[in-house]
C-alpha cells in the first residue's frame, strides 16, 4: 500500500520494531502443510488460506516484513490469487510490511499494468529481474513501490550467468548491481536507504564486499539462510559498516522453509513451532548489530 | 494443455495450417478498449472478458497462435486471472495455440509452481527469463510446456545489459542464447525445433545472424513488429535458412497493439477492424518463404 513515505523508511521502522531484520518467507506447498491442518479439509484453498493466516499470527510478534511466494499462489489459479491478497491484507493487519515476491521483469506499459497489479492486491514491495533494462525497474518505484531487484542470486547454477565476467573486469552480476545503485538513487529516504533494493544470496557472501561497494544505499534482500545453507555470519559480510540501528544495517534476512515448515515439538502446535522458530532466527539475527 | 507431443511440433503445424507465422498479442487495456464496447458497460472485468472473446474471434481464421499478457490480466486481481482462463480456453475451442506472455523466472520448486500454475489455467507455453540460471528454465520444459526465453529484447534500454561484451568477446545476450541453445538441445521435435524457443526483437535485427548462428534449432519469438518500429524485412534475418515450410522458418511473429486496437474505418465494427489489420499482417510475413 504505496503512500508518500518511502518505502525504505518504513522498512527500516519495522525492522527497528522487530528488533531484527529477519523476513518470513510465505511459500505455501500443499505437500508440506502441517498433518494437524490437512486432517481437517481437503480442499486446497482452503488449506492454503488456513496455513497463511496461521503463519502470520505465529511470526507477528517476531518478524517485522513478509514476502509471500506468488508462484504458490498462482499455482491455485484464480483462487489462489485470492488467498494471496487475503494472506496480504493480514499481515498488514498485523503490522507487517509485505515484500511480494514475484520476480517481475518486463517493460514500460507492462511494468506499469504489474505495479497497478502489486498495489491492487496490497504488496508495499515486490521483486524485480532486471534482465530487459532499466524500464523494467522505474515505473514500480514510479508507482509508489518499494522493490528488490536481482542481482547475485543464491542458487549455484546462477553462477554461469551472474560471474561471468565483462571486457571491463566486472561480473555481469557486477554490471547489474552498478544499474541498481544509479537507477536507486533517486529514491532515498530520511534514514539513507533508497527505495530500490537489491537481492543478494547468503551462500554468495564471497561477492558481499564488492557488492556492497557497489551498492552502498540498498537493502539486500538476503535468501539462502537456512534451508538453503546460508548462515548468519555469511550476512556479515553483507552489511553497511557503521549502521546505527539494525533498521540501517541495509540487510533483510528471508528464511522461509526453514521457519514455516519447523517440526512441532512433543505436544508443541504446528503454529507454535513456527513462533519457535521465527524467534530463534531473529534472535540469532540481533547478534548482527 | 502439455501432451506427450513436442510443442514446437504443435507449433509448427499451427503456423503451418494458418499459412503465416503471425502471432496476436492480447494486452487488454481499459483506457484503449473500443468506443463500442465501453457504451455496453462500466465493469472493467466485463469489459476486458467481451474485448478478449472479440479479439480471439476476430483473429482465428488469420493466426494459429495467441499471446496473452499476463500483466494485464493480473492488474484486475484474482478476477483478471479468471478472465485469463476464460480467454486460454476459449482460444483452444478456435483452435489457436497459447503463448503466456508471463516472464516468469524463478528456480527450482517455485519454478515447478509456476509451470503448474501456467498449466492449470490451460497454456500451452510460456516466456521466461533465464537470469537465475538454467534452474529457471528446465522445470517448465520438464512439466510438458513449450517456453521462450529472453535472449534479446526490443526495448531500446535493453543493449546497456544484453549487448555488454564479456571477455570472450560476446555479447551478455549472445551468453544467454548458447544456453538456450545448450537446454534447448535435449527438447527437439519431429520437425527439428526445439520446445525451448527464444524472445528476440525485431528491432534488434542487426544481432539476428549472430543470435540465429547461436542458436539453429530455436524458435524466435519476436516482438517489436509494428507499433515498435520493426519490420517484415527486419525478421527476414532471424529466419531459419532453407526452411521448407513456413512452419519451420523459425520464426513466431507478435503483433498486439497494431493489431488489437486497429482503428475502425467507417462502417466496420471494432471485431472487423481486427480481423483486417490480423490478415493484413498475416499476408505480409506470408512473404518470408
Amino acid at each position: 500500500m504505496p503512500t508518500d513515505s518511502h518505502f525504505s523508511d518504513r522498512l527500516a521502522s519495522a525492522i527497528d520494531d522487530a528488533g531484527s531484520p529477519i523476513c518470513v518467507g510465505i511459500d505455501p506447498m500443499l505437500e508440506r502443510l502441517p498433518e494437524a491442518l490437512r486432517s481437517l479439509t481437503d480442499d486446497p484453498a482452503e488449506l492454503v488460506a488456513a496455513f497463511c493466516m496461521g503463519v502470520i499470527d505465529a511470526v507477528a510478534d517476531h518478524a517485522g516484513v513478509v514476502k509471500p511466494q506468488s508462484a504458490c499462489f498462482e499455482r491455485l489459479g484464480s483462487i489462489g490469487v485470492g488467498i494471496l491478497e487475503l494472506t496480504i491484507a493480514k499481515a498488514h493487519e498485523r503490522g507487517l510490511l509485505v515484500v511480494l515476491d514475484a520476480k517481475r521483469g518486463d517493460i514500460g506499459s507492462t511494468a506499469r499494468h504489474y505495479a497497478a497489479g502489486a498495489i491492487g492486491i496490497g504488496a508495499d514491495s515486490i521483486t524485480l529481474n532486471p534482465y530487459m533494462g532499466r524500464s523494467a525497474i522505474e515505473p514500480f518505484l514510479d508507482a509508489g513501490l518499494g522493490a528488490f531487484a536481482l542481482a547475485r542470486t543464491s542458487n549455484p547454477d546462477s553462477d554461469e550467468i551472474q560471474s561471468a565476467r565483462l571486457k571491463n573486469g566486472s561480473t555481469i552480476g557486477e554490471h547489474i548491481a552498478s544499474i541498481i545503485s544509479d537507477l536507486g538513487s533517486a529514491h532515498i529516504g530520511a534514514r539513507g536507504l533508497s527505495d530500490l533494493g537489491a537481492v543478494v544470496g547468503a551462500t554468495k557472501s564471497a561477492d558481499g564486499a564488492r557488492l556492497r561497494a557497489i551498492m552502498p544505499d540498498q537493502v539486500f534482500l538476503v535468501p539462502g539462510v537456512g534451508a538453503q545453507g546460508g548462515t548468519v555470519e555469511d550476512v556479515r559480510s553483507l552489511t553497511r559498516p557503521g549502521a546505527s540501528s539494525v533498521g540501517e544495517l541495509g540487510v533483510l534476512v528471508n528464511s522461509s522453509r526453514s521457519v514455516i515448515y519447523a517440526e512441532p515439538a512433543p505436544r508443541e502446535t504446528w503454529t507454535d513451532a513456527i513462533s519457535r522458530s521465527a524467534a530463534a532466527l531473529a534472535g540469532e539475527l540481533r547478534s548482527l548489530i
